[in-house]
């Protein structure tokens, strides 16, 4: 894969966000050690880390405190999944408004997209959502106001492929529309 | 890969931030685009997309735009690579303070993520860093106050490995430090 003809990887091409969830299938607690790894391998500005991640197997209790707190949308289908996650970032230093980093949002989605590469590898897809009540759920989770829950995903074995409906990979701008500026191609700005 | 015994990927096993580029390779303009269409396609919240990249090629118009703008520190290596990137987020609707999107900084960096991974499949690696003037970048590129220069980004061969001093692959918590709640697990916050 390495060279002028290199084309875009497996994961990039065929990398979707499943509606579907097998609900059968279980997630081992070593995979979800290793999804946790790799997450927590991301890199994060000063190494500052400032994730953390509220996990529930299907089935167990705090699978059952996370799902309460869904909207009507994601509850039709996240339940199913083997896994959930509620991701959270810390932008404050605690006790203080203080910045604890100026990227706790882009950090915990670069540990999102690390864990997502990983869960791909495992046979497992991922699906980020913003679908939940995030003032219930920084309740139940007791999270203190330096921390945000920022994210929820749903891990899990896709159940048929986005082809069928059973998944969200939406169409994408060009390359144009997300180049600012670069020599002999077309931008959002010219070439000065 | 897939089962209870997964490892992790050699990816988030061996990847770093070069502080070190072969000052010689040169990445193609199909290999850019590539890399592009690879950050394209991460996902985002409501699939707003919201980034753009300015693109600097070592010895090109946009990479000597890009250098004038480096901090000392950043100066020091992130010229050598064989690519500078300038990665912008739109965090609000032009001419107005709506919130474009709540996610901007968050899929900004997954989109990084996903670059970096498709980076790794084609040889190359990629350290992201702020050490950069980012008033003087913003007037440089023309960038309004709806989009915002997040980050910038170093891409290329790495010399020499992160062993030798020439990157950064620094501690990470453990586990137990990243999880907020687990059943049977330690976290920052106990089962209730």
């Amino acid at each position: 894969m390495t060279g002028e003809d290199a084309p875009l990887t497996r994961f990039a091409a065929t990398r979707f966000s499943p509606m579907r969830f097998d609900p059968e299938h279980v997630v081992t607690d070593d995979q979800v050690d290793v999804l946790l790894r790799a997450a927590g391998r991301a890199p994060s500005a000063g190494n500052a880390q400032p994730w953390a991640f509220a996990v529930g197997r299907r089935g167990d209790a705090v699978h059952d405190r996370l799902v309460r707190h869904l909207a009507r949308s994601s509850g039709r289908w996240a339940p199913d999944a083997s896994l959930l996650l509620a991701n959270l970032s810390q932008h404050l230093v605690e006790d203080t408004d203080l910045e604890y980093t100026e990227f706790a949002a882009y950090d915990l989605g670069q540990a999102l997209a690390h864990l997502t590469f990983q869960a791909h590898a495992m046979g497992l897809a991922v699906h980020q959502f913003r679908a939940f009540d995030r003032g219930s759920l920084t309740t139940e989770l007791d999270v203190p106001r330096h921390w945000q829950v920022t994210t929820m995903a749903a891990v899990g074995v896709p159940v048929g492929d986005v082809h069928e409906g059973a998944g969200t990979t939406r169409e994408r701008h060009g390359i144009d529309a997300i180049t600012w500026v670069r020599d002999g191609r077309a931008g959002l700005r010219e070439p000065s």
